[in-house]
């Protein structure tokens, strides 16, 4: 998912690795040994974050998961279930979601879980023991984001193979599902991206032209970024060279979108591929709502709370960071992306976002 | 937004309808009277189930809003302040949404609203009082949904004047935002739509090409359906004479997702072109959960407690509707759109749907 070999070559090489893992099982078998994998321990002891690469990493820790062990029978086999039907989506060309996944298991006499959450952690194993993302193995999650601007991508899903298409197409955006995904990018005019975490702001900001104006693609991640999109924004970043911007609710939780981009999540600790740790949070700030006398709300409980937590959070040791999140703390106020149509509803393009994008 | 008269003319009949009310006050004023407005009353006692339209509507019971009155000026300032908002938008071509329309008042030095509650009732009796939705001038809801298949439309928008979209050019789906909502609807060869509450199924469609097997249109609603596409599924319905076949989870809120299409809200009595009463809820029934053995799970306290307000209230009256919910309330199961995967992937659309269609 997240390298710019080509997508079909990607997909065959998941092939391959998911047939080296059945081949070793089999010759453990034929070897008379209790059939066993390896895969790096994903528990909360063996979460590091590293600040070098901006993001949590797993530690050298290791589990070996052993059919010997009675304890182990049950997730070992769900494990090789769930890897056979990875390779038959791989195969077959088809996705599927997090939840047909569990579903899909429902139907089978000999395998079981007992709620979508253990199918969910069982997926996450066979990413951490091949080293990549369930997106590479055809498997999806519900959430969707869409996107507008003048990218071209070349399809790869089937019937559609070698067809392109341009994101300025349609001014309501297209969805992020995965055709974009497994998409190859093409080509772009664009020399940025504005990660929008609204809809409302999305529509304003095509409607005022503000691609042509910023010469920008256009995200919007409904809330916190899918992982597919967070991987599209790694391969726009990395693969186009295009620095990406994030304009989000000036609250803790528009602040986590931002960072959630940049620096990841610790549930995805044992994946690359899905951060763009030079992307940069370019408001609502705290600040913001100060300098710009913008219209707020008071701040929950929750909110502070949530605030708090994320002042002792590594991703956001940074003095920007903190700087903000105490401001927040002091005003106990926070403000929507919309708040700033109390000037029109051409400000935002007019006057905040050149100079957000300028001086960020 | 309902009618099949062009999207340009209807914008200048709304302009005019803005600009008469607008000449009305002025007019009261110069004869030295308290300027005032009439519209019906949405009050719960004025609103009534209507059999034969199969939904709600307003009653004969006026309310007339005077300046004389103290307790009137407020919102009388208010709707005449959005009346003006609203002919600028349409003036200006530009689209807003419900929270933007609030913002905007607070930029505003002699026009208040404690809060959006307030602003999204006075657009409320804006629309009462022009007899036209809220999307007829131009103020949206943020919720989006998408759609994909056989229909080209041609754009109404700034920018896209003229340029035609046809939905099969995206296999994740495109948003149904101003755009797809202005549009004029050129054409289409699907005999057919189908619309299915969850984002998965709907890739899960897509990817089955069940558009091509059943001949459909392709409509996800991302839950509850917004406004801007019960209208859509009004004028497919209307314009084309499409059928339309609804696809939800096997629960309480999945059946009253349907059941907004087919009748509408209380809450939209006063307007028309929003519901689509031929449209067809295809399931999951009730009874589809013992009959395909479907994996399930235990309603909740507010599920049955859901069930139970469903059974009384006057859109549900007919017999079918009547069963399936006894049904629900006996075995106080549920069950969801994925859950057909434990038959495998394709089931949905070898098996249930063809079926579905077939019969219901």
């Amino acid at each position: 998912m997240s390298s710019s070999e080509s997508v079909v070559n990607k997909q065959a090489r998941k092939i391959k690795a998911l047939n080296t893992v059945g081949a070793m099982i089999y010759d453990q078998i034929e070897n008379k040994e209790f059939p066993w994998v390896i895969l790096q321990s994903r528990s909360v002891d063996n979460i590091v974050y590293d600040p070098k690469t901006r993001q949590y990493v797993l530690g050298d820790k290791k589990i070996r998961r052993h059919a010997r062990n009675i304890r182990n029978i049950r997730p070992f086999t769900q494990l090789v279930w769930t890897a056979w039907f990875a390779k038959e989506l791989l195969k077959l060309r088809k996705t599927s979601t997090l939840r047909e996944v569990y579903y899909s298991a429902r139907g089978q006499r000999d395998i079981e879980f007992k709620d979508q959450f253990e199918s969910d952690n069982i997926i996450t194993d066979l990413e951490t023991m091949l080293n990549s993302a369930r997106e590479d193995f055809q498997i999806f999650s519900e959430e969707r984001s869409a996107i507008f601007g003048d990218l071209t991508i070349e399809y790869t899903v089937p019937g559609y193979e070698g067809k392109r298409m341009n994101f300025t197409a349609h001014p309501d955006g297209v969805m992020i599902g995965p055709a974009v995904t497994s998409s190859e990018l093409i080509e772009t005019s664009a020399d940025k991206i504005i990660v929008i975490e609204k809809g409302a702001m999305f529509t304003r900001l095509v409607e005022e032209k503000a691609y042509d104006r910023f010469n920008a693609l256009l995200i919007h991640t409904a809330g916190q970024a899918p992982r597919s999109t967070r991987s599209l924004l790694y391969r726009l970043s990395k693969e186009m060279g295009l620095p990406v911007y994030i304009f989000t609710d000036g609250d803790p939780w528009g602040v986590h979108i931002a960072m959630v981009i940049i620096s990841g999540s610790a549930n995805a600790a044992h994946l690359r591929g899905l951060t763009t740790p030079d992307a940069k949070w370019i408001g609502v700030w705290a600040s913001d709502i100060l300098k710009y006398k913008l219209p707020t709300e008071n701040m929950t409980d929750i909110d502070i709370k949530r605030i708090k937590e994320l002042m002792k959070d590594p991703r956001y040791e940074d003095e920007l960071w903190q700087d903000e999140l105490k401001i927040f703390l002091n005003i106990k106020k926070k403000a929507e992306q919309e708040a700033f149509s109390r000037y029109g509803l051409t400000y935002i393009v007019d006057e905040y976002l050149p100079y957000k994008l300028e001086t960020t």
